[in-house]
């Protein structure tokens, strides 16, 4: 493995996951979840999984200041001044400006790998391989690398990355990216996976200190511009001030619309290691254990008769009877309880909307 | 109305209402409950009903001796010995025979209404009316009468009563009862309904003292000859230690079997006072108020999306979501949660006695 020094990481932290409402709450988002019962939280698995390849040292986690603790506590070996606190929700393109401002103040030949934390990743050893292709790539070209993963199925969930020419003849799963697309409909989604040319947009990057500080100077240098004026004030006790400052001038934009859906450098390495955003309750059931009724039930005092596709999450100590259900969502957490058919989990995010604007934050 | 001292009250207040779980639990049955959310429990309904043609001082209320305590609170107005407690369940034949040596005791002249604690009258006025002539008939002859209700519905549910000749010119909708029918399947329910013949058996009796000793004495000799060997106890400290022992003696019999379906004196009187007998969540959902979407739904934070045919009951407090679910019953109560198909209740009972069979009794 390339566990160089010159190795960093970037671990985004700083989602607020509503989508697994109520088991996600604006108080434990999904990357502190242990959301699939493997005994260790999302963004623990994703500490773990990237320390393989990266120094614990050079591994940054971006999140939210009313998060730190929470970091802390599930990675209790990485310091504080690698916590990185965001003082606002600006998308990812001021969360990855802020943390290679960071990296270039320690080792301006970085090359720095970013990471959700909250997907899953279940072939380690392939995601690692992807990973040190990509780092050998990412090193020597100027380059922005984004992972893509093969797609399974008609997913209309993911946004999909359509593949151009073979960048070198050596390394036959790294292209040029022709297109970003959006989150298709079914149709077209059954077409892209028909057609072999489109991957799944993993959210995962790939790319030198040098190529990225380029691709912001020229697709962002308002952003840019905020960063490299403050960076006198990191490191020291003036920088969450400078921050707040920055962030409050910073706009919302991504860093797939800010950058890598313009600049004409970006390739993608397609790769399958068992991957999973897990954004909907659909993708946690597909990477869930499932009972003789294709139910994934967690909760130990859970009867079930009759039950049929459904997904539930239950409260350990918590009787449930439940009886004749084909296709459902049924979740309790923290006195909480969702009862939702699958196929219009979709539909949530909005009744959530009408919930916490009639009743109030305190649902959230 | 007959409001003399002669007439008295039987209410049977024993059940444990196991259809209702987990709304209703073994220590604190359905009579206890406001179960359509009216203001009042059934018990208090029924002690106030019977009230308005009974002296409260000539009302009995026969219960289990762990529900004491819960029918003073529930009905204050009555004194400690017209508390009458069961120290087994021994169904409505001992239950009968216990409270009728009571009012012997007090008035061998005596007409008693007996009836159950935990069924609805939605039209008071017409239930008054009703008694009232069966207590006029009653009183004057050797007659065991039980009130018929007007089907309105081929009703699986009930038992029903087949009438056969009028008994009196001047009492149009009395009738001796040419049959006692078991619950029918729903086939034969709607021949029941159409026939105009049949009527559903409310559990509801009026005798005089005198008729209801002879037939005991003629039909349930065992169960007399028990009571009648210890009325001397009755009415003194030794009173539970003298039931104690009656009742472990007492065979296992209902009033219907033992009595109603033998004797050649029975007589229905035929009503309609929108009576239901709340057995089955589908009957509660007939009596309760509904949406728009046609579902009953008791608790402040239900927030209910395609919901329709639906019983939901939740905590006041507990925030619940409820998206794309027809006719099942959604019910939450001290931390135990319930979905069921409407159709399917029948099959809890089942389903509950495999939860205390493997989890134990804590949850019943």
């Amino acid at each position: 493995m390339n566990s160089n020094s010159n190795v960093f990481c970037i671990i985004m932290a700083g989602g607020i996951g509503s989508r697994f409402w109520p088991l996600s709450r604006s108080y434990k988002p999904k990357q502190f979840l242990d959301i699939l019962g493997t005994g260790s939280s999302l963004i623990r698995q994703t500490y773990c999984r990237v320390s393989r390849f990266c120094s614990p040292e050079n591994i940054y986690i971006v999140t939210s200041d009313i998060y730190k603790q929470q970091v802390q506590k599930h990675i209790p070996e990485i310091s504080e001044n690698q916590v990185l606190l965001e003082p606002m929700r600006r998308n990812t393109a001021p969360c990855i400006a802020y943390a290679t401002q960071k990296i270039a103040l320690r080792n301006p030949n970085a090359c720095i790998v970013v990471a959700p934390s909250d997907h899953l990743v279940l072939n380690e050893e392939a995601f690692l391989k992807t990973i040190s292709t990509a780092i050998d790539f990412a090193s020597i070209n100027s380059a922005l690398l984004t992972i893509g993963i093969k797609p399974s199925r008609p997913e209309t969930g993911y946004g999909y990355i359509q593949v151009g020419k073979q960048a070198e003849k050596r390394i036959p799963n790294l292209f040029k990216v022709k297109t970003f697309t959006e989150k298709p409909n079914l149709d077209l989604a059954q077409v892209f996976l028909q057609s072999g040319e489109f991957y799944w947009n993993s959210g995962m990057f790939i790319w030198s200190l040098k190529s990225i500080q380029e691709a912001f100077a020229k697709y962002l240098p308002d952003i840019q511009s905020l960063f490299t004026e403050s960076h006198s004030l990191f490191n020291t006790t003036d920088e969450a001030t400078a921050v707040a400052s920055v962030y409050s001038q910073c706009k919302n934009v991504s860093i797939d619309y800010g950058i890598m859906e313009k600049a004409d450098n970006v390739f993608v390495i397609c790769a399958e290691f068992g991957w999973s955003d897990l954004g909907t309750w659909g993708s946690l059931f597909l990477n869930s254990k499932r009972d003789e009724g294709n139910n994934a039930i967690v909760g130990k005092n859970v009867v079930a008769h009759n039950l049929k596709d459904c997904i539930v999450q239950m409260p350990a100590d918590k009787l449930v009877l439940i009886q004749g259900l084909e296709g459902y969502i049924v979740v309790e957490s923290d006195g909480i309880l969702l009862i939702c058919k699958k196929d219009n989990e979709q539909e949530i995010k909005t009744y959530l909307g009408e919930i916490f604007a009639e009743k109030g934050d305190q649902f959230a």
